[in-house]
């Protein structure tokens, strides 16, 4: 298994919105991207604000574009201000440093794509997403040494 | 009934990439927004080429930013190209004037929402959404004073 | 009289509007720039669609940035047609060449600002806008050279 | 009473500019927005600097698109400082943080846009808008944790 389909990838980010309803946390956007960046599944939660599921497809494409999860480039965006600042201006802001962006993995380790997630904390966003992941059976990277 | 939620929409673009796959046209994208124009459920076929998910969501836009189908803003943009050339300028390409994009409506002619579609011809395009709009018990307004 | 203030242009597009419910036109969106080219005042009806209030303020704003009323603009777009896709182009789209751009001129002649109108045809546009400077006691200037 | 129209938005936003000068403040521009981040008023004082309908635009936009008053965004842009740099490089500017954008809600406590506020400093404007919210019936929601 090394791609995913836009069917896995709906059900996966419809999971994640699901996941908030039944957590009572805001209204989502989920984005689940393909390993190249580009979008197979981005849903609005309708009562979600308007600028979520850009922020979601920003959290993931930051992910794959520098390769890591949103938390190594929390890490890394303390650290270093100014690279990011510069990388963002560069990029139009591809690359959202928060946690909430998540690498999507096979049995094996192999790059699926991204899920990135917008409407309540950082860390909820991630939460939801996270329950998503283990229900389809993949595996998350959230960029966090610790898991 | 008067909104589209994100389980409605997210069947509606699903369906439609569906149709195209047991139709054997090429693989599509089909983006269903509000009636504010903000998305909803935004799909790509993982075989479909990677502009196709913005292009699907800029029919749809174009014709609630205008209020009118697509096959309507094609034909005022075979009659008035200036203006067209200049909103979309102004705009930074918000209406793309060829059919495959379709205002939704409720059985009262409320208006829910737009679908835009793109990946083959326009009207295979269109074809795959108006088969999905009937299974979902929508009606669809292409734009065709005929239909 | 030699400037607008923000009372006399909310009046002036707040007639416009009005007047297009009272012909049973489709609704509009209208707004009144300063003679700079700066809004004072665009409204738009709750039903008309989310690009006309841009689409008003090109058309007014084309007016003062070339000095013509949109019939003349129009009339200029069609005979050189290249020149306004350049123009749209290292603008960003500031010249909308249609009807429905009009020059408010005081009692003197003297330059007041610019009206432009988006939501219907451009013809009833026009009219509704001509409406609602006769109402204010303005002189307009659309461009017609039999007017 | 789920919806603005555009006669209660322009008196709210006319409202807002006339506390202004009744207090002596300098001369502002507001807008506002419908729910959907669509604008339904957008008015200058002609006496206020050019920029001011694009920043007050922006705030109402921001608050709506990130669903918090202009206060709580302005606390979060100082907790996550890169956060918001990099949603704003993304967005094209569109979240504004700062006091001057707050959510208008009905009694219900339904949403039903946001008003926008520039041209002092960002409590005297947002006390200007409070004003003409209260004149007007309506609740606002600056995003102030003790109101």
């Amino acid at each position: 298994m090394t791609t995913l389909d836009f069917e896995r990838a709906t059900r996966l980010a419809a999971a994640t919105l699901r996941h908030a309803r039944e957590l009572g946390v805001r209204p989502l956007a989920a984005a689940v991207l393909d390993a190249a960046g580009h979008p197979l599944a981005v849903l609005r939660d309708e009562r979600a604000s308007f600028l979520r599921p850009q922020i979601a497809s920003g959290k993931a494409r930051g992910c794959l574009g520098m390769g890591f999860g949103g938390r190594e480039l929390a890490r890394r965006a303390q650290a270093m201000p100014a690279f990011f600042d510069a990388i963002n201006s560069l990029t139009g802001g591809e690359v959202i440093p928060v946690p909430g962006g998540i690498l999507l993995r096979d049995g094996a380790g192999g790059l699926l794509g991204a899920i990135g997630v917008s409407g309540d904390t950082s860390d909820n966003d991630e939460r939801c997403a996270l329950l998503a992941i283990e229900e389809l059976g993949l595996r998350g990277d959230t960029g966090d040494p610790q898991a």
